[in-house]
């Protein structure tokens, strides 16, 4: 049986309140997909049916359309890598070898490639937060989302300052590019490293997200919703606050406690 | 300005009551990036602030760090496509010249060739699904994630019968993973194409789940949150069944409102 969640030792706030407690973390692994000897997409998923998963992205990314399209199918012994062999004359996917997102099933370039080293990380000096602060930034930033309220639909991002000041609120049906955004304005508004600020989203938290907040420099991530085990591990392994399930008074943190004052 | 909704004609659902309404939905639309003369990437985005979307997915992708290190940048006259050149010595983002996922930011090869011819797509004779059933479903799914109540992390995905009797219930940190897995668990069971049955997910539906319901053959799609525009009109197109916002008695009928008795 694969595991699908893990624990971690957390921090959380509820109000005045501190408590340190095991919290269960959906995990996030990566699983690389070969057909044959060829490497085709490394897929950054929650471990188990991983059978399913290479033969469901094959329905949808290539010619597979019946079981026996599929003419073997083998997973590794240690269960990070499925080989597949197609029958001759199904149209096979394009390969795609570099790690993908598990929002998406397929994503980003080789991004541990291009993680700093943990060393080149830096929080601005004596940077912490109030925790009423980091409590009010969803709603602070939600308020300021002009399309949400009207679809539903869309995600949001923004960068925030210990003391609560947000920058440009950033709208998009992909949260990867609500982070996109806000980090591009960021760039030309010569912000970055933001070693002062704090990168706000709107749902979850995948390795992916903390990525793209390690490339911009960012003190942590303060999310509305959970992270996945393997952004804890990112962020502790690079000292970024990260607090999840942020909403009202309760909050969750994952990483760096000590940075919440 | 660019336009991030734009509105389509529903059905609402309201207990036993029916009104046709305007929707505003988040809208979803292909940018093109691209470096010098080459394609990079094709992004499924929301259209707004698309040079910093181009700008902030450098920063996670290659070694653009400051401002000047892009040299120039240009958006297309219509709106749909992004140049830019990077100053000599920064180190490239790798091309990835295929459409890419709002979801994340990038994802999928190639999708629109994947999709079947739209007379292909027929439900099983006389097929439709009562509302009350349809309205349930998302809760009896709930009810069979494993792993959701433990981290308020997992997405998933299910197959369903019209008598809303479930599938294997399939849970991911991925939306994508997750259907993924279901279709991959119908292919091993011979259950494809699964014109006979709604796909049930949790969270938003985008362009690519859509896609990946038409590369099953499934009657429908009904999600716990809304679609994009694309999601919408791709359904239409095909003539399937796309419910969203399902919530207890209330739910919206973007597609093909005749198939829910």
């Amino acid at each position: 049986m694969a595991v699908m969640t893990t624990r971690r030792a957390i921090v959380q706030l509820r109000g005045p309140g501190t408590a340190s407690a095991p919290d269960e973390l959906a995990v996030e692994a990566p699983l690389t997909l070969s057909l044959d000897d060829d490497v085709l997409a490394v897929l950054m998923r929650t471990p188990g049916h991983d059978l399913e998963l290479a033969a469901g992205w094959l329905v949808a990314e290539s010619g597979v359309g019946r079981a026996d399209d599929i003419t073997g199918m083998q997973a590794s012994r240690e269960g990070d890598a499925v080989r597949v062999s197609l029958r001759t004359g199904v149209t096979p996917p394009r390969s795609r070898a570099f790690v993908t997102s598990a929002s998406c099933g397929v994503c980003s370039a080789d991004v541990m490639t291009l993680l700093p080293a943990p060393d080149a990380v830096l929080h601005a000096p004596g940077w912490h937060i109030d925790r009423q602060v980091l409590a009010g930034l969803p709603d602070a930033m939600r308020r300021r989302q002009r399309a949400f309220d009207r679809t539903g639909g869309l995600h949001a991002a923004t960068l925030a300052t210990a003391d609560g000041e947000l920058g440009a609120v950033r709208e998009d049906v992909g949260r990867h590019n609500a982070v996109d955004k806000v980090i591009g304005r960021a760039l030309f508004d010569g912000a970055l490293p933001a070693t002062d600020r704090l990168l706000v989203v709107s749902g979850r938290v995948s390795f992916e997200i903390v990525q793209k907040a390690l490339a911009a420099g960012c003190a942590g991530v303060a999310a509305v919703s959970a992270p996945s085990s393997l952004a804890v591990d990112l962020a502790r392994t690079y000292g970024l606050l990260l607090a999840g399930l942020v909403r009202g008074e309760r909050l969750n943190v994952y990483s760096e406690p000590e940075l919440v004052g």
